[in-house]
């Protein structure tokens, strides 16, 4: 295999939840090495997270613009090879963007930007720069998710004719929530946010999976998007009815004002001859209802033989050893990885099914849009593709 | 308790499915008698059914014209006293009518009748008549849908926020099951039907748990329906968006071109400080999820002692017996005979929680003529309460 | 079908659960109609409960003997044609021997008589009398155990290796549970129960299944019974190790001292090509696990292609129509209804697979007989077979 | 937190699932390095897997007799500072001990070794010479298995009465399996595994469970062992009944012949007042039955505030985000790694729950000795505390 892929992380200091995750996943698969961060705006809090996770002092930046610069100074088989940016929404799009001008692949937490603009901007700059870009949507990176976008695309079920997503969380439920943690608090303010709350840091999820699993695009949504509790600024609850290019229908529920729900992400596919249905808390068996037999549950496994073998690939326990979000989480890093190591070998890029682009970055921020002008607008249909084309 | 309660049954002849589980459910406890019945608008099947239930033939009727004129020339403590409405849909209205008319108490198969208009024409009856009118909702006659509405109407979750229901079937998935069965040909018949298809058969059930569950009425709807079976007249699939009267949203979707899908309707109702969830095919369970408390799953049993009173009057078993559909329709036939027999004894008529009223049978066309009028309005909101009002 | 089976019962009076269950089951399909009864020991509740009932007050009974010699001189298309027996366990025998005697036929609740050698009398008498006699094995009655037992039947999923089955209950977990319930009191006092509580009670059920399941015979036992609640004359809580006739292993666990428990009799049958599991709890449900396949989910349902003919005739709903534990009883109900039916018209007896039989009866029998016997002996292995043989 | 603690292996070169999962778990956190490795009998597969592993081939060995030798003359703070034993069973004894007597903290996949004169040995070894031994007792590792451990440590359900834990597998449900894989033949195989198949390789888990649960240990055990499989050596199959030193009953399953199960191990513990349920295949829930209360779940989650502290501390993701197998492997590796920086710095040690010692793995090899003593001994009950003291 080689040498290690040299990872920079900007953000995920301590405290940070996501960035610990974006770590253990980076770290799980023993092919990707942290070698240098900039994991606070606050020095002290960088430095001492950088202590803490072991990297030599002179690689613990203190601005993201001075980490780029001096990296890219060092020499070619030292520095770092790409940067995972893992900071709340409002900087994703300035440290992707000066990553990427200064030569650094990128992956990125997601929404890519925090608006619909600045994302096709990004776009324009990964296009531009030639360098891999890829976002994380953890969701879809599940075995199983793979599996179920699998066997829509064979069509076996014949047509999907309707979608059902939801995603109910409870952590924001209560007018205190919002002051109630760092994760909390940039997300419930517009200046660290962007124009929405819960469906951007949520629906977007929600969006990504559908297309995911369906293979189609969402041409059209319309919305109802609702502040539910007192003084907040974004939306914090809201829900959808859409179209799918290819003739079905859906509807999508995104809330963080759902009183004790965790993180109940679920999606049902409805075909022809048969549906799907999984849900990200059991995210090890999806449920397969074929016309006329028996409901079929699949496990995830890398044993388990009547999965697809990239299904099995992304699986690194034999079925009955749980796997979970972590792991999905390093299905993307390993992959990228995989990606990194083909641009610094020169050879073809390997095609992932689980790191997420810059096309699905701007797909879900004009889903956003879009739902937030239908809900202005009494819930009128507004097309989407007009905003990305 | 004394004689036992007489009932005669109009619709439910050999073949019919709905029928016969009205008869179990009349039988179950003990305190209805089914001594009459024109069962069929075929004659010999009629007079076969009849025999095969072991009634007097000289109270098999040819039609139900001449069963309610012979019934009401017998004795008083012979004669029947309710009428059981099991025909397909197109014949509620004028069974229901010429009962009433009649001097017969009727419990009415869902929907009242076919058309909105039609329904408040019937309401107009049952007002003039005095007589008792029911409709069999059945799912919100399981004992745990009560124990929701309990723990709803306390206010102990807080606000309700959001209510998500569906109702996937697929049974009329394929353009050939219309064709399959009695039941399905006369669903998708606008003769026999209707204006709706999907929407008034079983969107009506998803319609009536939100308002039953919630104690709210849904008062706003934005709904895109379709027919996606290949020639098909009436709606086969369609979901909406809602708003209840006090505030809260939801989702409604209803599709009987779901393959592979049974009959799973399922409810979510997300609140401040709590949610609750349940699924009419493990209706023996309800999911509370408090805020920062473990789930909690309660049971149904008639010993189970944090159940409401109420609650547990509606379950037969202890804990772990499981009950289920008979017996929910069975609860609603218990207290319709409840009433019936308060008006025999000339007693005020005891409230029920189980059997639907004929406003809420108005409520439920009116939904479904909303949803039809926002669909062909390009999904715009439409207000409920002038089709009642 | 003519006229309906008529039906009287000994026990089940007010306040007592099994009998009400019974009559529901009995009533249930239409086809039995209760016509006499000997409710209570007590004169005054007996009299209250037949009026209840609404039965003629001349046939309700102060005596079984009363009532069979009565019955026994009125028309033979008026008299009982079968008797229900639903009394503590001590009265099973001398009831079902009587009603045998004076000529009827016994749907007798289990067990079929409180200790081994009064079940292999009663046996006697069935064989010497030839009138039927069926025992009520409710949990074997369920659909999905049927289509359990057809596939192990036919040797799809290989040789049986092991069986677990389990019933812990906890409604006896404390002292004072004895003396709550008219149901504890007569099960914890060993002049009511006879030589075993909970083994008898429940162990006996587990017992059945098992070897209704898998078609064999368990023929050795291997038993630790215990009583762990202070005070109690009876074993509350036992487990076993055992041996089936055909090879395979299995554990048997039952116990009514489980804090929190409600009924949860579960089996799990193991073979070289796959697995089986069923709750009956959620009966609606059987899980199949085949070597290198998804796992299947059977449901319950007539409707259901893929279940066997048999299975789905016991089936009064389509999928998603849940049915319970009244319904399993309804089962065995029709069926000896049907059997009962036979005799009258003087016609060959349809088979039943849910009706238990007097050889049933005297292997739960043995069963508990060994288990105690083991148990004594320091958990020595004791062989069944010589008990019934 | 400083330096990494440096981490040598034994076994797990290519092919070998534990292996792998071994580093993962190690790397999850970033507290440990591996640094040195002996991961093959075989020259060329060892170094190969060095060099995937990114290590320095000067410190990839070809024995790990070499191995110890040579890291051992290393300065001390960059040679290993503990060994993972990852080998096939038979190889856990003697590289255990040369891993001791070089003066290097072992952590040692389960069994300690293959009999219990050896576990005992290896016991005194470790008490001579003061290093830490730990065994990955994996499954007692998951956060939820230990929040039952505390809720039962502190008697909230009152005194145990009954365990139930059963562990059925299907890998080796035929004969041709034992062939099928690495995993495979040396289980299968009498030289490496020990005199015990599946008791000493799954059984031994959930013994461990149990006592882990209950905080008891299993002092008797009355079983009944068998080889299904034809040709197959060891026992592949196997159930006994157990007593607990402070009077509970239970029955323990171990299988490896289930024709279609996964990796199924689940645990029933029975009290007074309530009763517990976990299955290792949904390990982010615990179903606790408290008598007259709904049954509540628990779920794992960082910010689940209704779990102990400790529990909590074992979670890397809020509730919803799920963890699996390899997390619970990583919190002994956490734990493990803290003790060795303990010593390190000349702290005391911190006591560890998840980290299985040497005693437990004697207990282990004790229970499967009495098991294999008992089954031969026509299940007589066998005591165990004569093994160990």
């Amino acid at each position: 295999m080689g040498k290690k892929i040299r990872m920079g992380m900007v953000g995920g200091g301590e405290g940070a939840f996501i960035g610990a995750i974006h770590r253990m996943a980076a770290s799980l698969d023993g092919e990707i090495e942290l070698v240098a961060g900039c994991f606070s705006s606050n020095p002290e809090r960088g430095r001492s997270s950088g202590e803490k996770l072991g990297l030599n002092p002179e690689r613990v930046y203190q601005s993201y613009e001075q980490m780029f610069l001096e990296e890219s100074q060092r020499p070619v088989d030292e520095r770092i090879e790409f940067v995972s940016v893992v900071t709340p929404n409002d900087l994703h799009l300035p440290v992707s963007f000066a990553a990427l001008r200064a030569g650094f692949h990128v992956l990125s937490d997601k929404p890519a930007a925090c608006t619909l603009e600045e994302t096709l901007a990004l776009k324009n700059e990964v296009v531009r720069s030639g360098y891999l870009y890829g976002l994380t949507h953890t969701y879809a990176a599940y075995p199983l998710a793979t599996q179920a976008r699998a066997i829509l695309a064979r069509g076996e079920l014949g047509k999907v004719r309707r979608v059902t997503v939801a995603y109910p969380q409870g952590w924001l439920a209560l007018a205190g929530d919002s002051s109630g943690s760092k994760q909390a608090s940039w997300r419930t303010d517009p200046t660290r946010s962007g124009e929405s709350g819960c469906f951007a840091d949520i629906g977007t999820h929600a969006h990504h999976l559908v297309e995911f699993f369906t293979g189609q695009r969402i041409s059209e949504v319309c919305a109802d998007l609702q502040s539910v509790v007192d003084q907040r600024a974004l939306d914090d609850d809201g829900a959808a009815l859409f179209k799918l290019d290819q003739g079905a229908r859906g509807t999508l529920t995104a809330s963080q004002a759902c009183g004790g729900e965790g993180n109940n992400l679920n999606i049902s596919v409805y075909c022809e001859h048969g549906s799907l249905f999984w849900e990200q808390e059991s995210p090890n068996q999806l449920q397969l209802k074929r016309r006329g037999e028996p409901v079929a549950l699949l496990k995830a496994g890398a044993d388990c033989g009547y999965l697809d073998d990239e299904v099995r690939a992304l699986c690194r326990t034999p079925q009955g050893h749980p796997e979970g979000y972590i792991e999905a989480f390093a299905n993307i890093y390993r992959d990228f990885a995989a990606q990194v190591r083909c641009r610094r070998q020169e050879q073809p890029i390997k095609e992932s099914s689980v790191v997420g682009d810059i096309d699905a970055g701007v797909r879900a921020m004009a889903f956003v849009r879009g739902a937030l002008e239908s809900s202005r607008a009494s819930s009128s249909w507004v097309a989407l593709s007009p905003y990305w084309e």
